[in-house]
């Protein structure tokens, strides 16, 4: 009930501080019979993890997961998977000035104000260093959508500042640091974080996340619809300010005979809907667009108070990511697949007994 | 877990469908000793109920919610609150036809595929009618929010088509019957509607929502944020297809100088953050705005299947809103409001003892 | 989180008081395509009904049930089914002096040290009228686990006071007023009852409920072990006071030599276990039996407070039941119908693609 | 879902086997404030830890928890704490031939059907190693409990075997392996213990808990009473066949002027209703009792069957409690602990406006 806890039935508990002696997770609910190893949760892992390039903060954390608990002889045993990820490249030194400030657009404040104390070392729980956590578990839970339903899910970044994707190769996507799919904008992005260091500020982004594959019936209608869970998994992941699915913000000016995605015999033949209607899994790709905010650590510095209400000037001086965006692509990804999996078991536990007795039909395949 | 139920401590469980006997819900959670009659929640239904004027449907709904428990001499006692509204206007002969057609951007397809069979009149459950109690229970949520907490929750529409208010007096929105605050847009809004009706077209919109008044500190870090909770709540409200808390899309291309809010010792200067750091209230106003797509049901024939899968041409006849957004305003209202008893009572359960131990600073009261 | 809602996927969220318009429930999750109509409810409801023999309280509610929504065409459709029994025959008048008197052995002196307040009607929200919701919606859980797995669930008294069965005979459960089913003690309960009743005074009793037919693997281990969630359910009742699972206390006697169930391969040898090994079940019968305290409300005078803390003396002179024990059978049934189908539920969630895979044993048919 | 969570406000998320490479929990929702150390949880757990006398199984886990987050300069910050205990005393060499085997009154069968494999070394998730989480879980409770209400949880062995307590004395508890506070008892459990183990047979127990000092008003009536809340986490805990409050299966044959506990001016007379009435606290002590069935590993053969179906003579011969009751009372108060702590938060997020706006009267001190 404080919000550690992800998913309904396939649910990931979560704790660590990015300064404390490790973050982990319990994941809860996943099918027995997984092949499953720690190795198959690394890659993701190495995606998210800061350091590969030269966009991003140059702490250098290992990012090695144990699995603990729940797989036995190499599967999955139904139990719960207990995941662990030792802390190791902190520099508490860094951060003993902030104790006493409030960093402006950081949780410092709002956090002092909910629990009357915070760990203040490196943002402490408030840390993104937390998304870790949600990597790996999201790994269990992209593989067994794959395996089981052949789900895939990949992400890209669409957006970084002003600079918008204008076209989209999903082939150019792994190939460099900002997760682009857009050839000719890669140069542009380069020299733009490269300025945007030297005057040591920070910029914003648009992530777009896409499931294919899943079929039609997954989401609870009215309150937990699967596009109600997306908007909540995706505004939950720091800095997120902004969640669309399909059209989006873009359905406030389409009109109605515009908007609705046509049902032929031989599929839909639009996705304005974002593969989800009524709340549910249409059998369309699920297409999900947000937006993250500028990195709130920058060199520049900000006016703030202190703890006592004094005006105090902030500086950030540690290492920090110039744009948040570039490294939220996998956990974007992770956040998906943990909403389409605990979506999957919600499904079959009330409709097992009528699952695919009506036939289905093609979506569109590609954006 | 079937989805029909919202919040975690202050639960709203919702069932009915359109054209059933009723619909209706319980409220539990809700805290004893607060002065309550079904008078206290009819003006929010008032605002959303049908027919009110020439640009919604004209179906008469009555909408009058009959308190069934949880009152006693006036006031609430702590146990569940069951609402009930009778239906009243339906016309199921009007829905006959659909029962083998999927009506394109309907539910109609999902539920067939989820259940392997639906209640098709009048959208059964997924029509929109279940908002009502939304409203209903949202209006126990307003009240005890105001006179514990002197929160005011407030919404408007900012946008319809392509029409955007460029202007925002709180006074005008309750004057006319799009919620809209800006005077010179209204007669636009008008004439838009007429000549949209009479192409048997509908329109998006788009609605913002706003609470003031909230003390920092409500808000679950990490999965359970405010803001991931709000974004729940309002892609969860039929239609809706995007949700921006603060700077919302606009961050993507802010700077992290120009996106943070500087703290002073006279309080926050500006409010992208939309009123929520971490996850946590921080004391300004929450602001959010949503996208509503375009009504389904229109009077322009499309292409779709029957239940075998032919290929079928649906026109949809009965009466419906030509933009679903302009009765949105209260639903959206309703949910905020949900969100926020929520996470007021999961505060005070974990940090009853330390609230308030902290200086608070005053957010920026307007937008 | 009040704690009015049971189960976590076929869930029951009940409202109502004892002299308040009505009672309700809404039952969330049930699987799509159930038959059902109120009949099918009616006659467990009517096996609870007062009134019905000279040995209950000669209050008559009519308690017919109303099915608002969630079935279609005579089918559940999968949405939430909404139940309504209105109140009818209540006498205020009775009640008025315990306003400001706590019963003993009631909950008035606790709910209104929870809630600061209370519906001193007939013991309001905390009379044992709400449990009619419990049998009318565990009524429909116990058609979809016979329907769908063959399981039957039954109960009986084994004691009244001092009055304990000395055999058992299925075939006469439903035919004595005590759902009894030992032929030579039913005459002694009748006489018992007559005795009891002159005097003024209330007995306990005991109720023993058995599920057959349900499949090896439901329940969750550690916390929501199957044993656990049934015992959660049935001190859940009214003036339940102990819990057994198969050999319960007399399990403390026995040896391991002597408790443990032989596996062979013609089936298990013996039911110690009551059908429940490490929290899940064996396939064996489910055996539970529980305590029931003497009805608290009875004619003999005694000593109590008011809600001025002064000495009072309290008579109890309404319609009531000289032994809820009697009654107590169809909603012990329900209640295990209720844990059983929630597990079947989640059991079939995480392990759809597992079940059925190994071999089944027979259990121990009778005790 | 899949029941490795326990509690709704105050949470506690297991992981771990007895033979991998770690047990753990996450624990959620701890106000924050509160000091803290693992040296705080190290003596419950020492009082749970095997191989302490000659009684338990000579298996040396150190058992030696490490707090992994959560805490900041020696107090709790209201974020997840998570715990962590490696294994290391394992033989898995011990268990190699039940991989085939499923012993009797073992979880081995149900687990095999459950999840179609199961991780057999020294019963895996189903072995009581488990228990050492919810001891250091119980062991933040109990702090917190004591510290804010001055809440006091004890608990004792009352029989086992056939050998009951005739006297009580809690200043004995603790100076003997049994727990027991009847000073004739011990030399008569030492004798039976050693002739027990003798025959390589086990025996039942029957455990008391009982906390004193909490206030009237925790407990959420109709589903979430305190005592089916209560009765739900003893019977989760391994081995547990029955659970009684205050007067339990007694109050069968009691009557009702015999079992109501009378209200005066200078507190209650009686406690038969164990310190809940509606399922709310009264303000007397919470009493609750227990049975515990004997251990299933015992090295006197029994019959079964392995997983092909085929008869088969089990004998287990690794190292095993020849009364799992001993070592239960920890596990016990603990449970208790997380429920009170549970219940103590819920009440409060709810009704934190009318606590203590009544008068309170004292309970019995003792039983």
């Amino acid at each position: 009930m404080s919000g550690n806890t992800f998913g309904k039935l396939f649910t990931v508990t979560s704790f660590g501080e990015s300064h404390g002696g490790a973050i982990g997770c319990v994941v809860d609910g996943c099918p027995p019979g997984l092949p499953l190893t720690a190795a198959d949760l690394q890659p993701d892992l190495d995606r998210r993890k800061p350091g590969t390039s030269r966009f991003t903060t140059q702490r250098r954390e290992a990012d090695e997961v144990e699995i603990l608990s729940g797989v036995f002889e190499g599967l999955t045993t139904g139990t719960p998977i207990g995941l662990l990820i030792r802390n190791s490249d902190q520099r508490s030194g860094d951060y003993s000035k902030i104790a006493r400030q409030f960093r402006p657009a950081h949780a410092d404040y709002t956090y002092q104000q909910k629990y009357g104390a915070r760990d203040y070392r490196g943002g402490g729980r408030s840390s993104a260093r937390e998304t870790a956590m949600r990597v790996a578990a999201g790994g269990i839970a992209k593989k067994w959508l794959a395996e089981r339903y052949g789900v895939r899910i990949r992400g890209y970044l669409s957006q970084l500042g002003p600079l918008a994707a204008q076209s989209h190769d999903w082939s150019l996507v792994e190939t460099n640091p900002f997760f682009c799919g857009d050839r000719n904008l890669i140069p542009q992005l380069e020299e733009f974080m490269i300025q945007l260091t030297k005057r040591g500020d920070s910029a914003g982004a648009r992530i777009n996340v896409i499931a294919e594959g899943l079929p039609a019936g997954w989401g609870e209608p009215i309150f937990d619809r699967l596009d109600a869970d997306i908007a909540h998994a995706m505004m939950g992941i720091n800095a997120v300010k902004a969640v669309e699915i399909g059209a989006g913000f873009a359905s406030v000016e389409q009109m109605g005979s515009e908007h609705r995605d046509a049902l032929t015999p031989e599929g839909f033949t639009s996705n304005n809907a974002g593969g989800v209607l009524g709340g549910i899994s249409s059998g369309q790709p699920v297409v999900v667009s947000m937006a993250l905010k500028p990195t709130s650590s920058i060199r520049i510095p900000g006016d703030s108070i202190d703890v006592t209400g004094e005006a105090v000037e902030v500086v950030t001086t540690g290492r920090h990511d110039p744009c948040v965006g570039i490294r939220a692509t996998p956990i974007a990804e992770a956040m998906l697949a943990l909403v389409l999996i605990d979506h999957a078991l919600r499904h079959r536990a009330q409709n097992a007994d009528v699952i695919s007795e009506t036939p289905s039909i093609p979506g569109v395949i590609d954006l």
